[in-house]
């Protein structure tokens, strides 16, 4: 894939900070990059905001909205409380695009839960049009089902986002498996917001933080990739790769490395 | 449940032999056994055979066949030999369940490795017809994808077995997540030739080993099981828990407690 569509997603480099990420990605000559906002904290939104422009680095999306449903209807009002900062956050990143995890039951019913994750999205769609900014919804592999996510499929976002008329992420990690995934990314089309890459290892080394580098594992990333052009999603592409080994490594090595296997393997 | 539907599964209690297993169901009035193949081999078809029906404990299935998709022509024939084999050992055993873990893909290509499964199931019919043994798809986690089958939802598993007029077995286990299941197992109707139980824990302690005992985990089991019983399914439900450290326990502590939470929570 070609370089001006990379973006790196912060959890890649995790022990960076901001400043230090925004830093690398200069000196790497990467063009995007994908903030969480746990790191937005450690230098202030304003200073965060104007390192970016300063760098000319543009914001492919903050990380992460969601996380809708619980218990108490009082729980799900903070949850759309923090909704409402994350758009904000996102806006004034200069993002047009806020990744909604959705969040897990807060018991065994997986229905409730759903319909949770629907009322939350439509109390926060005003808030978010106004903002001009887009949400979208990532669906996480159904090994996150229980603890992140109650919406794990490409087709269950997708009937959430047109109800909703909001967007959807495509991580590859989470959707590779999917026999429903060709059919689901031509329906997805215009409301694709993002594109996340990474690789699935065998043996998957760790449930969070055993994803590989592209190139590393089984998913068949160039036909993810093409079709995901052929529905008409051109922005960037997050390498998120949530991998304690590569996150200790000194990023000056990452990187290059990350950018050869963007171009080759995506 | 009524326990008089309880099939212990072999992995369930690892460690024991085949015989130690039998005589445990024995003391602890457990009707039924989902047995192994690995297992055969520690006391012969023959006397397996026997002990069971000298103690009148019913085979609920023998697991497992499958494995289809390999690289070669050469490969593939041989996972054929392998299932004729297994079908053969299934009707020694007098059970008439053979379940079928299909198998990864020897390499990134998904459709392909699922034509494999397809013509894999093909090929072994007959045989399995005149040996009077179904065939029971059991679709897998999605996490397993990449080393254990490509076929990863009810529905994908339901497609198959009725172009193929085989059975499916559904796994809680496997399923829990998926939005759709109540439609496929609906769907499934009488093609569902066995029902497995166990529990999803948070977090998952480990990703081969790491099921959990019924009611310690997050999957609504009752409700699962209610949609089972809906579509007809009558018939042994088998306790297939994977996990290292229910496996190291006694036996004859751990079995009054499965019975309990079968009895109490499916």
């Amino acid at each position: 894939m070609d370089l001006s569509r990379l973006s790196l997603n912060q959890i890649t480099t995790e022990r960076l900070t901001l400043p230090e990420a925004i830093a690398a990605c200069r000196r790497h000559n990467i063009p995007h990059i994908g903030v969480w906002r746990h790191k937005l904290g450690e230098c202030g939104l304003t200073t965060s905001a104007s390192l970016m422009k300063d760098y000319g680095l543009s914001v492919s999306s903050l990380c992460r909205g969601g996380m809708f449903p619980a218990s108490t209807q009082t729980g799900r009002r903070q949850r759309i409380d923090d909704n409402h900062t994350a758009i904000d956050q996102a806006a004034a990143l200069g993002t047009d695009v806020l990744v909604l995890v959705c969040g897990p039951a807060p018991d065994r019913n997986l229905p409730a839960a759903r319909a949770m994750v629907a009322d939350g999205i439509a109390a926060i769609r005003d808030h978010a049009r106004a903002a001009k900014v887009r949400l979208a919804i990532e669906p996480l592999h159904p090994m996150f089902a229980a603890d992140r996510s109650v919406i794990t499929t490409l087709a269950e976002a997708n009937t959430l986002a047109e109800r909703l008329d909001v967007a959807v992420i495509i991580d590859a990690y989470h959707v590779w498996w999917d026999p429903d995934l060709p059919a689901q990314i031509q329906r997805a089309g215009s409301r694709i917001a993002g594109f996340h890459v990474s690789d699935w290892l065998v043996p998957v080394p760790d449930i969070l933080f055993g994803r590989g580098m592209m190139g590393d594992g089984v998913i068949a990333l160039h036909e993810i990739s093409r079709l995901i052009d052929k529905a008409g999603y051109k922005g960037p592409i997050e390498v998120e790769i949530f991998n304690r080994h590569l996150q200790a490594q000194d990023p000056d090595v990452l990187l290059p490395k990350l950018c050869e296997r963007f171009r080759d393997q995506v």
